[in-house]
């Protein structure tokens, strides 16, 4: 995986990029101390806070190569953990237009101007190399407009209408059974859902066209008529920090927090296993000593602990294996949900992980409109890299150490997100434990909410 | 379904009762109002709290017949939704015995006294007659006691050991993977998922050897070593109520809140529909008018609505269709969890419900130990009946509202739970809306967390 703080700006009405050929799938390299690459800045109309004077060609987190299609600028960190940078990221405005209907009740016009504005910010994960992030990347945020504008009919009602073109036919019964009353975020769920899902689709066909592997995971923030939906999909987090309350915005999905759901899988489709794995859970991997032993384990069913006698197919590999950092989902994978990996097997096997991972997103919705916002009250996005290192608190304690005395440095979130990513690094200052380092790479956003309100600002 | 107000108490070692006939099964009859049936009171060795002077024999809640079964006694409650009532409860001690083990690591000897003592409470709301529910509260807790008893030796130790005799037979490398720790914790819970599994089990053999019908949903507190387990499988509901909390302590399993897993269960297995029921959501049922245009739809995916053109086959009936009350898993059942329902088929058709239906409660765990706790800090155990006319602030209200100023008075346990069934009934000082009368069958088990910590006592 990879390491990058990067910020995109997508113009209004911009097309999907063409996807740009990653590269050769990277080769994992040892561990080297990490190396700080450091491009820069702020896009012309991006948030005043980040805005700064210098405005250098931007630098790729692929290595620091210039990326030729990209419209912003990035602030990068890599770990060197592989040839190329796996961790992606894209932030932008996101420009949604209004659709017509003609006779037909198909779309006849697109209407060029925007009708509904919002804010996007993404990280990517990448895994197997940096092919998927890239695509996730130049990819996604299209995928979610597209659907947004599939929907922005019912986004603007009062309440989204049953029928899209707002034609009332043959309507509800209530004296049978009353119409659900669904929300407009409802529908921007769904479009973060259905996106996650098309994006999957697009990076499975670029990656076998190009002959290229390799998957990521995706964690979204969305900020639209007042409300920030958080959408993730792997190992990322986001949480809410404000004075007096620190709320998580996103769950990891790992082959730990999603144990049930693979197990049930297993148990559906036993011949996923291909009889090399076991579906059942242990405390550790079994010996043959263990065979006709009593020992504890767990099957799809159960969230607690019970008692079996080992018999032989109980002694093969573990669907999931491992605990905390170290799970792994049939030996190979980290994470349970994410975008690509259309390709990935088994080593030395057949046996493919794909049908255990999900590519839809869970939404979280914050109703910014509703809190009594301060100045300081952040979001911090992050990649696994920081999270292993740092525990919400700590985060929040540098937050709050940090905001309130440079209330005037316009670029505070910027250093703030900088000074994320220096605290795993193991300086002195740093909050960690001892000894606790980052060997992974990390990639932080810090949005100010507080500029949500009036106007949207990415950092 | 049934109400009641009715206790009971096992004796230890006391064997699995022979089942009861409970009749045949009850046509619905059309509502009359609430008629209430007092029997009396508690039973010998149950708590102080509700003893009552009077002795009286015990009247069923099937109508008011004597249980010849029974060790306890009841307080009644009956809506006369049905012939026979289809609310049944149990509550009394735990008499977990230890096994010892002999040479051939099988059982030798089942400890005649008690090695670890908890209490059990249970609700059982039954459907399509009283059998599961009385099939239920005669064995559940027998079938806890076995499960417990399977595990006690991982129950007393520290850490419950990776082998069940104690034999330390090859253990974990920690330089590989750790073991992982688990706790006596995860084997109660454990032990909770199984008994309710069992207790499914012995209900279809049970009934199918009757040729009789049914099923119910259940609700089980556990007391034991300092912590509270509460097991649920259906919409019955538990709270804590203290002086300045409400908190949870189960969630309800409904065609609703289970949304998603059923529509996954149809996706992977269609022929459960046999061609007349649609998996997907839609905000009503869809009419003939409907057809080709563009409507609110939910997959089992998705947590968000979106779009789709209706075709043919969305026409027909909705696995899961209404909503709140109304909520019905294929037009038949309002709970996606609870025991028995083996043989319950969709109207007039072949169409199975059981493979939706799950057995396996959640649990949730409360340490009653690490608790503050007050002589006023009780748990509320309730069937639907109280819960939909009352709201838990409501409840908590009224509880707030009654025990302060009966700290005296030896039955107030037993007089809260009265006057919280009563509060369903539409009286004047009642705190639920106007209007508002529950027209189901409503049970109630007040219990007291003060007296956990030095003697359990069951309300």
């Amino acid at each position: 995986m990879s390491a990058g703080w990067f910020r995109r700006r997508f113009l209004p009405g911009e097309p999907l990029p063409a996807p740009r050929p990653p590269g050769p799938r990277a080769s994992p390299v040892p561990y080297r101390r990490p190396r700080f690459l450091r491009g820069s800045s702020s896009s012309p109309g991006a948030a005043d806070a980040s805005r700064r004077p210098d405005s250098r060609p931007v630098r790729s987190p692929a290595r620091g190569r210039t990326l030729p299609w990209n419209a912003g600028y990035a602030e990068i960190i890599n770990a060197e953990k592989s040839e190329f940078n796996e961790d992606q990221a894209a932030c932008g405005k996101l420009c949604i237009r209004r659709c017509e209907f003609g006779a037909e009740e198909e779309w006849l016009t697109l209407c060029p101007e925007e009708f509904l504005t919002g804010h996007y910010w993404a990280l990517f994960d990448g895994h197997g190399g940096p092919a998927a992030a890239i695509l996730a990347a130049n990819t996604l945020h299209s995928c979610l407009r597209r659907q947004l504008e599939a929907v922005v009919e019912g986004l603007v009602a009062t309440q989204p209408p049953m029928h899209l073109n707002g034609r009332c036919i043959c309507p509800s019964d209530p004296q049978f059974v009353e119409e659900k009353g669904i929300r407009a975020e409802d529908l921007v769920i769904g479009a973060l859902e259905s996106a996650f899902q098309e994006c999957d689709e697009v990076i499975g066909r670029e990656l076998e066209a190009s002959g290229q592997v390799g998957g990521c995971t995706a964690l979204v923030a969305v900020s639209l008529q007042g409300k920030l939906y958080v959408a993730n999909a792997g190992d990322s987090r986001a949480i809410l920090v404000r004075r007096d309350e620190i709320r998580p915005l996103s769950f990891e999905f790992t082959p730990e927090t999603e144990r049930q759901r693979i197990q049930q899988l297993a148990f559906v489709y036993p011949e996923l296993l291909a009889g090399e794995f076991t579906r059942l859970e242990f405390p550790r991997r079994l010996k043959g000593d263990d065979l006709g032993q009593k020992v504890l384990f767990r099957d799809h069913h159960m969230s607690g602990w019970s008692y079996k006698r080992v018999e032989k197919s109980d002694l093969k590999y573990p669907l999931i294996h491992g605990q905390g950092r170290q799970a792994r989902l049939l030996g190979t994978l980290a994470v349970s949900r994410g975008l690509g990996d259309h390709q990935l097997r088994v080593l030395d096997t057949n046996i493919q992980l794909k049908p255990f991972l999900l590519s839809v997103p869970q939404v979280t919705v914050l109703d910014v409109g509703q809190l009594e916002l301060q100045e300081d009250d952040v979001v911090v996005m992050a990649t696994d890299g920081l999270w292993d290192v740092l525990s919400n608190e700590q985060v929040a304690w540098l937050v709050r150490s940090f905001l309130p005395g440079n209330q005037e440095d316009p670029h505070r979130f910027l250093k703030l997100a900088q000074m994320l990513i220096h605290s795993t690094q193991g300086k002195e200052d740093s909050p960690t434990e001892e000894g606790q380092v980052s060997y992974d790479d990390v990639s932080v956003f810090v949005i100010p909410l507080h500029s949500q309100g009036q106007e949207s600002s990415g950092h």
